[in-house]
């Protein structure tokens, strides 16, 4: 019973279909594809608004590749001291920009705000001495579980634009956002200030496919330069755009983090006051002392330690497709 | 009828089954899966060699980590002014490796001889004023064509190995040229003195996986490393793996491009005296006028032009799948 | 009065003697010349100990040269969060090594101990997934004007050692840090486990020229490939060696550091209780409100704020040519 | 008597004298001195259009700032094989620029041509396949020591405009050249439609100091942050800036070029038919058998073979303060 990490789990059969649909010749090589040529259309439908999609490899690259297209190498990119982009990424952010820095802000509960972003940036005096920062990256859903309401977006986003910084969203579970959050995905993304959105798939169902969603026209050539210099312009692009249009087909995007939250709504009711975060998205995060962990992990209970296990706090993810049962099971567990 | 690049070619239906054998949850992320754990036996087993498979996104990035892995920022790889990583990946290799040089050599056919290698580099001193070329990159099958024989690889890597430089191989199509050559793997690779083949799956059937195959131990920890940080370590790993753990499964990987290869065989043959060099693999160039270009093109045969058009120089890809009866058509148009 | 910096001070004459020795024609360009062949003996001589002398134009180019051979792209260097590497050199690390990741230390007085290094580096867990710590960066003496003992930098250099880490030490103010210790420069260098030192000439009396002394062989040729690549190879070496011989001549460079040194002694006792950090070389912090910095501004002293001017501390910095005078008013005016 | 290099010569009376005058205390550190203050004033007089100095420690540093600022890491350099940047710098203009290439043109006697420019570059497509052409970096006076006049330079320039890109003039030998030509120095820079210059100091008579001069003002921001970043901020700025107001005081800077290139003449007339090609500046590259070379080298004469020996080929510099006695010494043996 595998609550380890939604990057465990299955791929939706639809996008399985749209992949295998895609198996025949193309009469183009690398993005020259008929399923390439409709990504733009069809995302800009979904958001609302014209932007750009350009399918990646991993949630790494597209982060990276965005906060490249932003920053100058000699700038800086304010992020949670948690920001996946900052613990998880082996320093890709540093590799793809040429060395700009990570500016780290504490914040409950891994949510920036407009006070932590200020704190963090205050001992910088814009002269050639230091870096400089040059954009935002907000996690959405945070790494802790919770979620940031368009207005939260908005009021970061803003202070981001006031300095001349560009506003980076990391969406690695944007779908669960959206679903908890109820709003239309344009709400927490460009009318509230984001210029890049990094869209996370695979955890939600997709199987080899990220997407870049670029609402900022600016930046477009020099992420689709950037990219294939990264190795990320795949040589058969069809199946990438064929996983990312299956992906939003329908609204089943947000029908699958739907269920994947309610499952973490329910495991957070069985945790009770020992939950740590509002859980607001899949993850529970919940206090657990050692000889707790150790029984449930003997019990066949798969999860990960959060941070040091002397803190004594655990990750519990539910995946779109984690079985009901092992979440009634985990949920008697912790009862 | 397309003739322009194996990268249009579909996905052989074995790999399709592989990768939709993967779908259901998996017991870990990244490359904690199953599939990942059998890939350094499967490819060992192959090549008769203890050897480290890494799945990557792209050709591309095999070839610019493997090369980040062997020279130094201030090195220098040495390969033909026609190869890959120097005309069609938008500087990768200078991108991963932090701004190492390409040397580049001249060479009938696409192919590189010690010779040439030597007077390419006779102007090295040696000293801090100059990059040191540290690496050797050779194309197998090359981007002329043509394949190297394994006394030709040794005498390159014998060379190379005598000057303290690794040896890279971008074998793109390397199938094609192990079927066009009928020998062992291991004879153009480690047994002589290759130390990391990029190893081609996409073009020969493949969907999304390319595998860097590492000879050398001591560059194994590295490339780990550098791969993360390029954003090519998927999150679900599994499905890269599944891939090219079919790709090689009963030796299907030769079947097909020995299919590839004959169908260049008979359009060498159509083509006669106009073919410009030897077809060893899957590729056949051939010298037309421009009316004759046009004529095929009129005729709905889909091509390249291999350099500036005025140089009348076309290329033909015959891939593993190209149906019959477009070669029929195209050998007849061309007769 | 200027307690600005030190890198405001004067030139020793002995050094201006010596850079005017050197003007005539040299018989080889670059490091031929007799001054630069002398650098590694007479440095071996002062340190007691067999090393390389490089010398480069700023103190960022000795930093940021020195880590960049000794973590790879994807490592991390440990330093103090007040480090100059981290918040005065515009990124230089990240550009010089490809962008390897600082890891930010708390710490007393600007000094790292064990324990805070340890705490800094308890979260990385050694995958693929995190850069690697592979570096220790200590500054001698500290941004904050304090010195570490031999002892203190043997636990700090034990503690990276026993981690296969390496151990920079930027010296800008080293002579002062040596002076205050009164100790062999061994002691608190190569004897305690340091491999490369940046050791500070300008401040104490050079004019353009910083050495870099390396310790540990196997760095060395790395540091003189990737110095001629940072463009810190000069042309006519011989007037950045010519210094470098002149400045440690006769064992003047310790005692232009004690002459800075009794003048910050002489300020730290006027400032009394309002001194933040002990005083051990030649800088003094004070905690001022804003009215009496205002008044001692008015009075012509320059200084600078420490941090931002509402934590209300300015640094005072005495250089070795500050004038006697200027420090009884400055005394006298804190008094 | 040394016709290796001009980087062998002495310095300029008046150049130590300036450095001199700069040795008492300075108000402030960095960029913030007098003498740096006057410099953008000073030489925009010189070359009559208002333009930013920035001093760096080599030519190198200066070449390869500039190229960075010009192009994106997926950007490219146009220059001749033969260039500096090419052959000489370890592959400074790749690190700078995180890894842009260069594009080599061939030329006769070192120098560019629309026709070979265009040759060279006829290959780029524009697509995210490749690296894109983005600058053009001119030598004058060339590495085969001659010189553009200023329509060559004003043809050149015009060409990469039309084509958008930045202009680039390694002038290491600039004051050679404009003596040569005897024209206004913006005629063959900014006039012209250079961008930057890297203006050589060091070689006519400086210490070590050379000279940005940057005519495109939206170019001026990244510069300054990556000469910080790449440790070319001197801390005690001063002595720089003092060198470079002191070379163009008064004409002197073309009055020493003068000199020197008076000397070459004297060295090509007497070489006569064996001079390779025409002595524009203060080279001369004489065609000698190995016994005529071994002869001159034992009767005292220090000189470098120009590639590889076996071309036959040597190079002889005059420097501003070459003696007239070796000059003579040097003409007798090769009359």
């Amino acid at each position: 019973m595998n609550f380890q990490s939604d990057n465990a789990a299955g791929v939706r059969l639809d996008i399985l279909a749209a992949v295998t649909a895609a198996v025949g010749p193309s009469a183009h090589a690398y993005d020259g594809d008929a399923w390439t040529a409709r990504l733009d259309d069809a995302y800009s439908d979904l958001f609302g608004y014209r932007c750009t999609v350009l399918p990646v490899s991993t949630g790494t690259a597209a982060n990276a590749l965005a906060l490249a297209a932003m920053v100058p190498p000699y700038g800086a990119v304010v992020c949670h001291a948690e920001a996946h982009i900052n613990v998880d990424e082996c320093g890709a952010p540093e590799f793809f920009s040429g060395g700009a820095k990570l500016v780290l802000c504490a914040g409950e509960a891994g949510k920036l705000t407009p006070a932590t972003v200020a704190a963090a940036t205050a001992g910088f005096r814009g002269d050639i001495h230091q870096v400089q920062p040059r954009a935002l990256s907000l996690t959405q859903a945070t790494e802790c579980g919770t979620v940031y309401a368009p207005a939260e977006v908005a009021a970061l986003a803003g202070l981001a634009r006031d300095r001349g910084w560009r506003v980076h969203m990391d969406g690695a579970r944007f779908a669960n956002a959206v679903a908890a959050l109820g709003c239309h995905p344009g709400d927490v993304t460009w009318r509230a200030g984001v210029d890049v959105l990094s869209l996370g798939v695979i955890k939600n169902g997709g199987m080899s496919a990220e997407a870049m969603v670029i609402f900022a026209p600016d930046l477009v050539e020099q992420v689709r330069f950037r990219r294939k210099r990264a190795g990320q312009l795949p040589s058969k692009g069809r199946f990438a755009a064929a996983q990312l249009l299956a992906y939003i087909d329908g609204g089943r995007w947000l029908a699958t983090a739907a269920v994947a939250n309610a499952g973490a709504q329910r495991l957070a009711k069985a945790a009770g006051s020992r939950v740590v975060w509002p859980v607001e998205a899949n993850e529970v995060f919940v206090r657990l002392d050692a000889a707790e962990a150790a029984r449930l992990r003997g019990a066949g209970f798969l999860f990960y330690d959060w941070g040091l296990p002397a803190e004594g706090i655990v990750r519990l993810v539910v995946a779109w497709d984690t079985p009901p049962g092992d979440i009634d099971a985990l949920a008697a567990a912790l009862g």
